[in-house]
């Protein structure tokens, strides 16, 4: 976003297909894991599997409140001919028997409660009328019915998580039925951000002549946020390769798994990316045939990827989606990110430019599709926008009333 | 969750519809706001709108690397007939132009740059050739062309952002765009879970005979937070009114925003939430037509709602999906949630119980959804699916084959 005396010409872009699978092989998944305790586990990625050391539920159990019984007492009960059970104790939940029954015995049972020995089945309470210590059964039951079995649920050991697997609620809540507090995870991508541009200062600060705020810092710290990574923003860097390298030994210094620059990726005498990526490693491409989002840099420093945004705030943030939220959670080892989307109609005819892939960002008005990107340089053109939508290489033109999936912010 | 010597009756069950219209009036949006900074106000809803105290961008800015000039003069140039312009300058992004221009001459100017007093336009840099301070210039620009306005991103004294406004990624970005870097935004509910239940012990702890560890208070905590409120997990409670009447008045008084039991829900004698809610406020409905799931309670205390969910793992949590989610996101005044789904075919039949609503997690196996349900008690019913299907009231039967929409977990 700078230009000089001598301006260097872009080079040949590369297709989107092509910069999506070079940013894949640049995006080594982490082997870094961390312990956390259950309650911090939601959205984190096992980096051990979860081997049962018991069974749940740890014993027999009732599924119902009502009687256990031995199954064959109440073969042929029916509400005109019940049979009739002695009732030899009551088993709140938490307690548990204190003997076994036998035929023509039963047992009081809360849901939950351990059924006694000899029990093989459960009789609901609504199948039955009590009178003191006599319980009369209206209908039978066979053996196992309303009955949890041990180890039903998770069965002592089967693995029920594996490395890698992604903790929803539900598994959150299947390790805590094994009564484990702790687990290991791959720790989240650190992801360093510089914002570079001598005109570029932080929000709460006096704006300048010729100064702007710093925008994509915020809006890729939040992308990155939202797709399991820890935004480490720097302090804006000058348009300098010597405090650009600097910040960039220091970023590595302190463990970065990614580097995100914006701005700097263009083509001017100052595009500085590029000169600090010769310096102190390779350039993988410069320049995806996307629009918006030509001027994207990909590098690596070492193992670790170096991302050269546009510095344009809806250029930067397109390529976000595209192109950093895949790598950084292939990094994460997250699955990949399924949007929310919505499918409807286009209110009006979208023109793409040929060999290029298009982000365009719309809203959905009435039901359809229109149109909300102004310019790259603004970044209303995706703050009054619902979502975007993605015109392929080949495509130049989609016609009004098509159907298109629309990605939801 | 439990019975006992005298057992209640289950009342008449209420359609999922009725249930969800009665939790959305039991669920008031909080008014209570607190101040963010920007970094971390991803997610968050404004309380307050952000009206634009200045211009975004500051000043006329080139849109590309290039030469500003007065657009006149470059009219009918060619790449055999170049218009041949005097350099008067260079702007770096960050400068700022000492001088106007006038016909005839032109600024040397990066992208993001102000344009100089007197030009209307910037001519690209590739349709440019430079020769000391001479400028061959190879095709005529047109006034505003290649030129961001003032002002043409955000414009003094616009509502950039109303409240209510949902902040994602690119709306954070554009409150960075006015140099903002705090912003007032609703508080999160805070919401008390209580697992109910003398059976129920934290994982971590040894089991006794007849316990079990608490998954609910996990599951429901995830829950939680996937949809913007704090989970304030309270130690399990014993099945007493009294101490669980204390428990309640403990959290009222440590402004809890919701109060969700666990267990305590169904119809025996030990069935202590409707006891308390009787106590202290009022019942709104007990007993849900949903499967799993029915033995769900809805009360108020004041204007605190308290869901009773059924102590059954899998019911627990289908329920807060069904449920407790749309009343949380309603108190965070947060949009109604719009899940990841697929649709694809069943890969087998699937029967529901006539007159309630089904809630079935299926795995999606080769593009087909198959049933993963085990039984309510077994939490794994849902950690090891992918999501789930409903099967509205009015379906008994969802044959093989028939496409159906999985909402992913």
């Amino acid at each position: 976003m700078s230009t000089g005396t001598k301006m260097r010409p872009f080079g040949k872009t590369i297709p989107i297909t092509e910069a999506l699978s070079l940013a894949e092989q640049a995006s080594v998944p982490l082997a870094r894991t961390e312990q956390v305790d259950l309650d911090n586990a939601l959205g984190r990625v096992l980096a051990r599997g979860i081997v049962a050391d018991q069974d749940v539920p740890p014993f027999d159990r009732a599924a119902m409140d009502g009687y256990a019984v031995v199954a064959e007492s109440t073969s042929g009960a029916t509400r005109d001919e019940p049979r009739r059970l002695a009732c030899v104790e009551t088993v709140h939940t938490g307690g548990v028997p204190s003997q076994a029954i036998g035929t023509g015995q039963c047992t009081q049972i809360a849901t939950g409660a351990p059924v006694p020995d000899g029990a093989d089945a459960v009789v609901m309470v609504e199948e039955t009328e009590r009178a003191g210590d006599d319980v009369s059964v209206f209908s039978p039951v066979s053996p196992r019915q309303h009955i949890g079995r041990r180890g039903a649920d998770i069965a002592s050991g089967t693995e029920l998580l594996g490395i890698g697997d992604h903790l929803t609620p539900s598994r959150v809540g299947s390790i805590a039925a094994l009564g484990i507090a702790e687990v290991e995870v791959y720790a989240k991508p650190r992801v360093a951000i510089l914002s570079t541009g001598n005109e570029i200062i932080a929000p709460g600060q006096l704006l300048g002549p010729g100064q702007i705020y710093d925008i994509n810092r915020y809006s890729l710290g939040a992308v990155i946020r939202e797709h399991g990574g820890i935004p480490l923003p720097l302090p804006t860097a000058p348009d300098n390769v010597d405090e650009l390298g600097a910040t960039v030994d220091a970023c590595l210094a302190e463990d970065a798994d990614i580097l995100v620059f914006s701005g700097g990726s263009s083509v001017g005498e100052r595009d500085l990316t590029i000169d600090v990526l010769r310096l102190k490693g390779e350039v993988v491409f410069h320049g995806i045939a996307v629009k918006p989002g030509k001027p994207t840099v990909l590098g690596r420093i070492g193992d670790t990827p170096v991302l050269g945004m546009p510095g344009y705030p809806t250029s930067c943030l397109s390529n976000a989606y595209l192109l950093l939220m895949p790598m950084l959670r292939r990094i994460a080892r997250l699955p990949a990110h399924r949007f929310r989307s919505v499918t409807v109609p286009t209110g009006q005819r979208f023109k793409s430019v040929a060999g290029r892939h298009q982000f365009y960002s719309v809203r959905v008005v009435d039901g359809e599709a229109v149109g909300a990107f102004k310019a790259s340089g603004d970044i209303t053109s995706m703050s009054l926008a619902d979502g975007y939508i993605e015109i392929p290489t080949g495509t130049d033109l989609v016609e009004q009333g098509e159907v298109v999936e629309v990605k939801l912010f």
